[in-house]
């Protein structure tokens, strides 16, 4: 690992293996009071794009671009997690930050104990602080009964972005800084859980979901701000209408629980984001997903998020146990590790969260944990016209329903 | 494929799977007569690194960049190759363009055929045409007896890129327009070869190379710029000191042919570009690698490039013959899919011209045949300190010097 400097001056992604840093253009959404009285809300990708400043001689050498501005702190490992990866100092049990990590630290616990139960093996834990606070704590099962790679983790990242950075994003959505000159860095929170699974049977599909709250401090005169973002997704091998519906459906339930209008708009939202546009596919057949969500009141985001995250069980798990016995034959096996390169392509090459992770020096195992534990890759590979193998890739460019 | 603009206006990296398209902060180098007289020589990524134009209503979609301004024409599949890839109508046969093709056909045919000798395989030929002129000629030998992956491509490229890019480039380097304002698109052409081999025993090592040559036209005012780039590497999964100094004695022998500074600088290049920084490790144990070389007679350039190509089979055969054969187990088998993990990774993560390509819309079987067949990831594997797989993972940390 390139020596990096050793201030908080960061920005992580290991929670986050979604888009929550995806760039400057995403439009902004209503401003509503939370906990922190913010004046106007911003996706996460707007404030944390990082402003790539050019270290010309590691470019020189490396001929590549060092985001020196955004240089991670490396973790230190611990022995035993915490009951808090919060900061004591600044930040209470009872606010926003410290309700979502509890929330995020049940649900780790919750789904990795029902994932043991139905794959016999067992999680090893890693749990690591950094110096200027947060921390995570990453759970892999590998080479289990039942999934090949499963991962949950969870992340707190204290952090501060460039000016520059916040200033494109503001300038951008035309709000925020209005123009007003902003110095230094501007302090951010995030706090999320991460998970991918991938089954050893062809037929158990892979699931993935994440989670994550977002504060920006009130900085320079410029008011702080908060988001909420997520969604979770499946990613199967072959098209089961059966499985699909119970996966999608649950979901619907879930979201028809909190708002009638969130369902739709989050569903093709994931249609849009998992998209492998090289290939003109999706990375799997969707699910939930949705960003910059802070137009309301914020317990009701936490209820929402809660709620989610405590649907994975329910809307994955009996899909796994079903099919994980299933008989399938080695150009089955193969298919699975046609799409398990996909998986890679689109996380190696489009998935912000990975890329910027990667680049920015975040814990390395704990961010590509989400990649399979084996992939293939042929040349020119085309499944046979009216197989299965092409019903799925269909279903991968031509998005369905499964609810009604 | 989203839908792209059918015009010329088109840059790709299908034969240049390596770093001719890595930015704005290549230093330049001295100039010299060519074919052209130009005035200046700059970086192929200088002047390729594209003005990325934003597609709001594609990245509200997609959270993602789009450059616009850089897509490429989509090939057409013709069932020979023919005799050449240039446009007839403004290229001759004894122009440096010209006689960079043949050198890169002939280079290709000879390699391939070596290849079949020793594997028993066959390759699949795949050609194809551009409206605006150009094309490349696919070759791929897949699941033989000695390769599990072979590929060798040949491409010609007729484009234009962005004045923006342009611009930024000559501005950064402080030649070329000298603060002229520059309108419209500056035409190029580029032809390269490029081959990445990937055997199956976990004692023959993978082997890379590419050689390419630029040329930007005359515009208005603007003189033109010609360059070659290109390299050779190794990448074995274990070390073996016999064959490393085989391969870099060889390469060592080309360069002291042409310049005797040319294989010390190179083979730093080479080390310092196949660096995949979120490890900290190379990709494998170098080779050389250059770009941006413009610096004397151009016929004496294309002869070292020419001896470059002619060098391959010397310097890699003779290795694989060898190991070929060799007995390794399941825990080695292992470890070699590992390492194929680690260059998946810099090859989607941050090889340029891979991500170029896929982004800007380039033939993605070509781009991406330089994938192995099959790769692993395994959470936090570390070798036995001692072991020699600990010491492969030494020589990729800090690399060595194999020639005298």
């Amino acid at each position: 690992m390139q020596a990096l400097p050793r201030t908080p001056e960061v920005v992580t992604k290991q929670a986050s293996n979604s888009s929550g840093f995806l760039g400057l253009l995403r439009h902004t959404h209503h401003q509503h009071a939370c906990p922190r009285d913010p004046s106007s809300g911003r996706s996460s990708a707007q404030i944390v794009q990082p402003a790539l400043s050019l270290s010309t001689e590691q470019s020189h050498r490396q001929n590549r671009i060092v985001p020196q501005a955004m240089a991670i702190e490396k973790e230190e490992q611990i022995a035993h997690a915490p009951d808090s990866l919060l900061r004591q100092d600044i930040d209470k049990p009872d606010s926003m930050r410290g309700q979502f990590e509890r929330a995020i630290r049940q649900a780790q616990d919750s789904i990795c104990a029902a994932v043991e139960d139905l794959d016999g093996g067992k999680f090893r834990e890693d749990a690591w602080t950094r110096p200027g606070g947060g921390g995570g704590i990453s759970r892999v099962l590998q080479g289990g009964n039942v999934w090949e790679k499963a991962g949950v983790s969870v992340s707190v990242v204290y952090g501060s972005m460039p000016a520059e950075a916040y200033r494109a994003a503001t300038t951008k959505a035309g709000h925020g800084t209005n123009g007003q000159a902003i110095e230094g860095r501007v302090p951010f929170f995030a706090a999320g859980i991460s998970s991918v699974m991938h089954p050893h049977n062809v037929f158990a599909p892979t699931m993935h979901f994440n989670y994550r709250y977002f504060e920006t401090d009130e900085y320079n005169g410029i008011p702080p701000q908060w988001w909420f973002g997520g969604g979770s997704d499946i990613t199967p091998c072959y098209v089961n209408a059966e499985d699909m519906q119970h996966f999608h459906g649950s979901y619907k339930k879930v979201c028809d629980r909190h708002d009638p209008e969130f369902h739709a708009k989050f569903k093709k939202w994931a249609d849009d984001y998992f998209y492998i546009p090289h290939r003109g596919e999706r990375r799997g057949l969707g699910g939930i997903f949705f960003d910059d969500l802070n137009d309301r009141d914020p317990q009701k985001l936490l209820a929402f998020a809660t709620d989610c995250m405590g649907s994975v069980k329910e809307s994955y798990l009996p899909i796994v146990d079903t099919r994980k016995d299933e008989p399938y034959t080695p150009e089955q096996k193969s298919w699975q590790q046609l799409r398990r390169g996909r998986y890679v392509e689109f996380n190696l090459v489009y998935d912000r969260g990975t890329t910027f992770g990667l680049k920015t020096g975040g814990r390395i195992e704990s961010i590509l944990m989400s990649l399979p534990r084996t992939a293939q890759w042929d040349y020119n590979q085309q499944p046979e016209p009216g197989s299965p193998e092409a019903d799925l890739l269909d279903a991968c460019q031509n998005p369905r329903t499964w609810t009604s």
